[in-house]
């Protein structure tokens, strides 16, 4: 007999119906919810584009009666303060029947904090705040830009298998293959921004869009760390620190080059690296990080956690998470 | 129901059970004997310290009268050639009542070179040679030497997320942790020789040697790769294609530096990468390999095939093999 699926194992499904309204919902947090009633599912709702409707309503709606008595997990705390453009999920889910409520991750929106979970209580509903990984990493963009005001920075490196992106000469078509660039794109399509150095811009004229069939249309702001004069096509940052001021975007995936990404590094505003390795040598090619001013190797350390790997056609795909 | 072996899985055990001779068995190959009757192993055998006795010997001193009417997986073909040491293993086979013998690799000694497979089918044997991919990496030495007339060459490299074997100042020690070390040290276990480069042995003074409880007193022939002068306790050679002349050596372990690396890669004499990697960035550090003079990246295509990954610690090993 299978064991039947604990609360953290809904709240992962919830998380990963939560990714599929990301970046579409912004600047809402892209939020999933699950309302399990008797070990089925009987809703399931995430934010839609734009932001609206929440996931709870979908998921409500979805449910009907069969939310009488049922648990909904829902990622994210539900919404305490109405908005022109709905109501608050919290009245809600107070008002559908539920008996309890399994939340991820407490709103940091001051309009919220601790509200929703009040509410539902008032309510009599059972209310849980059971803190979840999946959860948090799901709304990484929204968290980051409550706790630190700035988006969530993604380090993507393409290089041979001694570390380098380019030949002595500056080539650097292809080190990866199709597999791994098709990825690079699929990435890119859950991205609000992109950004990439001047001397990129410059050298490689690099298109930045989503080829991926159906996703052609996707438009991504371009941003570019440049002391140089302002860009067609782009927005111009001087500091990497200036990503805060980029209005809007919770997700900024950072794409190089080497100098660029040792700006970012040396700052500490890298969240998660994601490394394309090719199995190939280069050999005294363009290293893929200039100096980012460590102390020793024992300051390098215990910075990067392995979270995810796979082969992608000959090459593989490995990404860290900072640890904070 | 399962499905019952095939010849290949059985050879592929064989191929296993070969690589505990290795290295010990120097100068002889480290070959592996399965014999199985009605589906059950009834002996199992493997080159000996020193080279005798062989393989065959030990499985069929094991099986006994359960020899008769089976099938014995040999990952060498038998030796043909009697010797003062002991009787010829395709001699031993032919009398020993076996239905059929299933061989993974030809012999290149001129001595044996099919002669083995001969005398067993006068005998009235089935013989089949069935080319087996692990019984062929199990010989790699072996088979290096005769058809190359060198040894078997294994680039070890350990290095950061960015590629780099050491911080802008020298600094390497640590780059990997523990497990990677210890890891490191079972491999050099299964090597002839160690070498490297005469800055590294300078630099680091490199004991060489295998820290692991039950192999200390494991000793390793340690060659530097230098234009220098003799140094106590190593063999010199001037250039890389020198390693032909390292009497007895069938497995090379090349561990470093950058230069000596890049003059193994540069004359096509590395036929196993393999690669350490710490998750750390170092940012500005030193390149791991020195130029190969690859003429375009599309040169640098096609050589590498990942055979081997996993996580050591909180590192990663990935094997390549070169692709010829």
């Amino acid at each position: 007999m299978q064991t039947p699926p604990t609360d953290a194992h809904w709240l992962d499904a919830a998380a990963r119906l939560a990714a599929r309204g990301r970046p579409l919902s912004c600047p809402n947090p892209a939020v999933g919810c699950l309302i399990v009633n008797d070990g089925m599912v009987v809703g399931r709702g995430w934010t839609a584009e734009g932001g609206r409707p929440h996931a709870e309503a979908v998921a409500l709606a979805q449910a009907g009666d069969r939310a009488h008595g049922a648990t909904a997990y829902v990622t994210l705390e539900p919404c305490a303060h109405k908005s022109e453009r709905g109501p608050a999920c919290a009245d809600l889910l107070a008002g559908s029947g539920l008996a309890r409520v399994v939340i991820g991750v407490g709103d940091p929106d001051p309009r919220t904090a601790g509200g929703g979970i009040a509410r539902l209580k008032e309510a009599g509903i059972e209310a849980v705040l059971l803190p979840s990984r999946a959860s948090h990493d799901s709304l990484a963009g929204y968290l980051m830009r409550a706790a630190e005001g700035r988006p969530f920075v993604t380090l993507k490196v393409a290089l041979s298998l001694d570390g380098c992106i380019a030949a002595a000469d500056g080539e650097s078509q292809w080190i990866t293959g199709e597999e791994a660039r098709a990825h690079v794109h699929s990435r890119r399509a859950k991205q609000d921004a992109i950004l990439v150095g001047g001397g990129t811009w410059r050298a490689d004229r690099p298109r930045l869009d989503v080829r991926l069939p159906g996703l052609e249309g996707r438009t991504l702001r371009r941003v570019v760390l440049t002391r140089g004069v302002p860009l067609e096509g782009a927005t111009i940052i001087n500091r990497p620190a200036q990503i805060a001021g980029l209005e809007g975007v919770q997700y900024l995936y950072v794409e190089g080059g080497a100098q660029t990404a040792a700006s970012f590094l040396a700052e500490d505003l890298v969240d998660r690296l994601e490394i394309y390795r090719a199995p190939i040598v280069i050999g005294g090619g363009r290293p893929s990080i200039g100096d980012i001013a460590i102390g020793s190797l024992a300051d390098a350390h215990g910075r990067w956690e392995e979270t995810e790997h796979r082969r992608l056609g000959s090459d593989q795909f490995t990404a860290y998470r900072r640890t904070r």
